[in-house]
């Protein structure tokens, strides 16, 4: 018969079994912290009707959605989780209960070309908290933590949570008599990392601003220093516009909470230059970067927005969120060489080898592994004994069990530790306890090895 | 602005919040099910190139495949797991270690027509176990303990594994002389369940069988009874046929494991008129049925096969699989009233109300909540007191906390049940222990709940 290739398309994350099993413990780490924080799952579908998941049209985004009819019926792929977030609140606003907090990991799609690093379909993990009509700024105070948390359980150390207001931002804009020219201004400040002040400062006065107002948005951007400081600096603008001074409130009360919500000064900072998504925040945004991979970018971005739902509903839905793009993560944190190998990675905590013809004794011994919590292989096929111990060293299987007639007389098993190599011939019941404390030592640790600090 | 009308595809499941909680929990207990007979987790792609994905090529199946165009690619959406697996051991055999078991849980993808408990999109919860060249029979005496087990996890009682051995009813027929009409044979008395054996023995005969092997073949099914008397009356067939004979010894190794693997009798039966996809299983062959709910026909399905990715690669790859069709079971035991409402299903433990203006104290001890991993959230909306009450009554989060003047100042924390409407007062690591030894009776007990035993 001749063969098709077996192959994956490219831009599409496809791990081996170790790598698998790193990644999921990184998904389940970020289910139990969103959790933590009072977030329900939900799951929604892949493929959504053209006209409902592109009712917000045009943009960047149109170009790269996979769009396809299935018979009569227009359909895509999501490319985030917001839009259908935004879908399932509208149709199911009579059903929910506001404020409503809901997580979401799922994977999106986006046709963009394929380069390293880059995935046309690729996991999300995104929180959100909505409000009916209003929704109070402690939620967003709260955001940060969740970051702070998540990451931390994670593993990462050296991280950094920025934290803008935009109206501040506006409110700025405002005194300058900027407002309208003001989406541009950002787009371009948004450049300061990439390409300094100098040139950012070029562009705006290409953009038709005077030297001076150039030179104020530089000033302003530059006010840099702890979280107190910055704040400090802008009372200085204090009494000028109403839109700034209630984002100055908003973002000295989010500072104020950090503490109470046990988020460490070193791993916050306000920051100015943030502006994110132009359009759709309206209050406090988010971008969270790793101190040593500046160049990665933000790994967990968000932002308070006003109307979640507006293409859907005339229901006022603020809401605010954040999303860590999480198979982006795992490639730069593999490719960094940040994830930790040393936690076990095996299919299985004990391979169970019958040296018998009849496999009941290794078979029931088997469930009494599993009865207790303890995952059990049972090796039956017909190799030879090197090849079987091979294979638990291979698949880095913590123990393997003998079960010979000795030990089938004598009610006993053989356990042995294949790191240290020591074995020992103990009871059933015991074996389970020795093996499960060996277990409870090997599986601490965080799946991501931050040496830094 | 116009609105877009928000609506899901019919044929897509979309849960409601605590609905979504149930069917996650379920997901959750085959993922550890799964892992505890050593099965290691694969995520693969939804999208596959449709000449990698449709190797196989033509059938029913090929109609219902969610096939477009993406710029020059022709690409697919997956229609089971099975494939994929194929696509991924044939093109990572070098870096995979055998018999290589795997477990994967996700989405696929069939455009049949919509009708009531039919989807378009649903999960299917897969295991497999593939060997290099060989793989012992072991392996297939396993899984009925893994059916048994899943479905026990999941609450459960009143379900039958049902077992066959192809290479029975091949060698069978083979002593018949219809080796070349089996096929069509077995699916003729497939149908025994839904026609009754008077309308499967007249299509026999239409089919050109003689009484005579028409009465045979009916003789044959109606061999029923306890294991050991099925058994005992296929040992009546003995030494005609080869392939009969090693059918015979395989499902007598697979029934003789059965207790060791903790299998009641009472939920598995021998049962000789199971047949499954005819072309592709060559040995044992797996059926699960609900006692209650035949109608429902198999709810867990599968079996031995020969060459898992013929496709793709000459190496003989045999393997064992079964696959939980998990979007229809959800809809049927929701549709059934199975699903156990009892089990918290609320987005958090506990509702902190702050009473205060500062919010500093209530966030602390939200913060100490969820280091000690109890699900917290602060309701801190401009609210009524019996607005926030009634919050958490609709979702029906377990515990409130208050905390106004008089507690922060006595250090203490007003925890109330609601359910028992009880209210006590407590300083916070004793109010931690009071709600986590209430959460722990409340989080007892399987997600369905099967009345019948």
């Amino acid at each position: 018969m001749s063969k098709v290739q077996p192959r994956t398309l490219s831009g599409f994350m496809e791990l081996l079994p170790a790598r698998q099993v790193q990644f999921d413990r990184m998904v389940e780490i970020l289910r139990r912290t969103y959790s933590l924080y009072g977030f329900t799952p939900l799951d929604t579908p892949l493929i959504e009707a053209s006209e409902v998941l592109l009712a917000k049209g045009g943009g960047e985004t149109e170009k790269q959605i996979y769009r396809f009819m299935k018979g009569d019926t227009d359909l895509s792929l999501r490319f985030d989780l917001t839009v259908p977030l935004a879908k399932y609140v509208a149709q199911n606003y009579g059903h929910l209960t506001f404020p409503f907090r809901r997580f979401q990991i799922g994977k999106v799609y986006r046709g963009e070309r394929a380069q390293r690093g880059r995935f046309r379909e690729f996991y999300q993990a995104d929180i959100d908290v909505i409000g009916d009509g209003k929704l109070d700024i402690s939620n967003e105070a709260e955001i940060p933590s969740i970051i702070y948390r998540a990451f931390s359980a994670l593993g990462l150390k050296r991280f950094q949570i920025r934290v803008n207001n935009r109206k501040i931002l506006n409110g700025f804009y405002a005194m300058l008599g900027l407002t309208e020219q003001s989406g541009e201004i950002m787009r371009t400040v948004d450049k300061l990392d990439k390409i300094g002040p100098d040139k950012v400062k070029e562009l705006l006065v290409e953009a038709g601003l005077t030297q001076e107002q150039a030179g104020e948005i530089l000033g302003f951007t530059a006010i840099t220093g702890a979280n107190q400081e910055v704040l400090t600096a802008l009372e200085g603008y204090r009494g000028r516009n109403e839109i700034f001074d209630q984002g100055l409130d908003e973002l000295t009360t989010v500072t104020k909470y950090l503490a109470a919500f046990g988020v460490p000064e070193t791993h916050f900072a306000v920051d100015l230059t943030i502006a994110r998504g132009l359009d759709y925040y309206t209050g406090t945004v988010y971008e969270t970067t790793m101190l040593d991979h500046p160049e990665i970018g933000s790994i967990c971005s968000g932002g308070r927005y006003d109307n979640l739902a507006e293409y859907y509903t005339d229901k006022q839905l603020p809401g605010v969120g954040i999303s860590i793009g999480l198979t982006r993560l795992f490639f730069v944190l593999e490719d960094q060489g940040y994830l930790n190998d040393g936690l076990n990675t095996a299919p299985a905590d004990v391979l169970v080898l019958p040296m018998t013809e009849d496999l009941s004794p290794a078979i029931a011994l088997a469930t009494q592994l599993r009865q207790a919590g303890i995952r059990a292989q049972i090796h039956a096929e017909q190799k030879k004994f090197k090849q079987k111990i091979s294979y638990a060293d291979k698949l880095h299987i913590p123990y393997v069990i003998f079960l010979g007639e000795d030990e089938i007389q004598s009610g006993t098993a053989a356990v042995k530790d294949l790191a240290t190599g020591e074995q020992v011939k103990l009871p059933p019941a015991e074996a389970v306890a020795h093996i499960q404390a060996g277990l409870d030592k090997r599986n601490q640790g965080t799946p991501i090895l931050d040496k830094g600090e």
